[in-house]
């Protein structure tokens, strides 16, 4: 069973046409044929069953049969994280946790940031790829690079927690684990000391991940299935 | 703290003669001087603090200072899993297990395995690099490629799981880690019908890791995790 990704559609189509990535896709390299059954995901919950009408391989177009919509996950789920040097270990955050289970994803500018500017579309195409290899109806919303001041100044609803490695009081993440969960993730090198007491003064709780010291994306993980295990007992 | 790996000393060496790719690396890469403090694991548990006596790019040599033993890790983790097609993806899971703990590791060769050859000495290199890069004194062992009847007739100590995504009565891992584990994780085409079957017959338990469908690495790792995170609760 695969699935396909178009946005441009809700429970009210009749017809859904295919984005021209997507339809090179199947109609160019999978090769399917008009009267084919498809499966197409919008990314926000709903499923819609269809037979190809059309396989031009720019603008495929699928007529719905049924469509099926999952409910909102029960909790939200937030990292934000430091971009590592090397992109292919982001992206294999992007697409592990997307496996695992999350919703919201930010990329963070810190004082000792190994990558300072990001590859935007490619991440998304991450995302995408790995919501329809794992069978899931919802896209993790990717936001933009952020700054590590803007981040914490700006409007956040979830427990807010930040992951560090300096010494100081320190509660492990699997006892502490909300119903809805902010987690700041670090570079490489830590967050600095500023970044830290900002934190804990706009009220993050500090904490930790692991008895060993872990790599950004494997703490981005470890913290991602920390949430989901728990919730999961 | 950079750590260094060279297997061949224990509690009882003065001088530890340091294998030639690590030489190198000191010599040449990092440029260490004689006199230079530096920290070298056997990957057994054994840390020794030393100088350099002689930084020649072949074969250093290192006066021990002190030594720092660990003990062995409490619970005993072993994961037998099927390598990817991907090299890249199964050396993922072999650095990431590596960084959130594991003591030995079999590549599996199932009926639907799509990788039936294996790069040893390359997997082994990822481990020890792992085992540096967390500060961790233990190698993981890594035995070699061996197939599912094998594998499943030969001497297994460990309470033993296999993770399957066909239909049937199934634990999820969380709620029945034992002390010590054996968790068998299947290529990306799962366990073959009759694979399964065998397992049952030989006590291992069927076992869940997660509501959606993981790739095979991603699964290693969930399971990875699961089992230290339940241990630290």
């Amino acid at each position: 069973m695969q699935l396909f990704y178009e946005p441009n559609f809700d429970s009210s189509s009749q017809l859904i046409t295919i984005n021209a990535e997507e339809s090179r896709h199947i109609s160019k390299v999978l090769r399917k044929n008009i009267g084919d059954k498809i499966l197409i995901t919008n990314g926000s919950g709903l499923l819609a069953e269809g037979i190809i009408k059309s396989n031009h391989p720019k603008k495929c177009e699928v007529e719905v049969l049924k469509f099926e919509e999952s409910v909102l996950p029960k909790n939200n789920l937030h990292i934000a994280i430091a971009p590592t040097k090397a992109n292919d270990r982001f992206e294999w955050f992007l697409e592990k946790s997307t496996e695992i289970g999350i919703q919201e994803i930010t990329p963070i500018l810190c004082e000792h940031s190994e990558r300072r500017i990001i590859k935007q579309e490619r991440y998304e195409k991450v995302l995408q790829a790995a919501m329809k290899q794992s069978l899931n109806t919802f896209l993790p919303k990717l936001n933009k690079l952020t700054s590590f001041s803007e981040f914490i100044y700006s409007d956040l609803n979830n427990t807010k927690f930040i992951a560090h490695c300096e010494d100081g009081p320190k509660e492990k993440l699997s006892k502490v684990v909300a119903e809805n969960n902010l987690i700041m993730i670090g570079p490489e090198g830590d967050f600095s000391q500023s970044e830290i007491g900002l934190a804990l003064s706009k009220d993050f709780n500090p904490i930790s991940l692991s008895e060993s010291r872990l790599r950004t994306e494997t703490a981005g993980i470890v913290a991602c299935h920390t949430v989901n295990l728990i919730h999961s007992l």
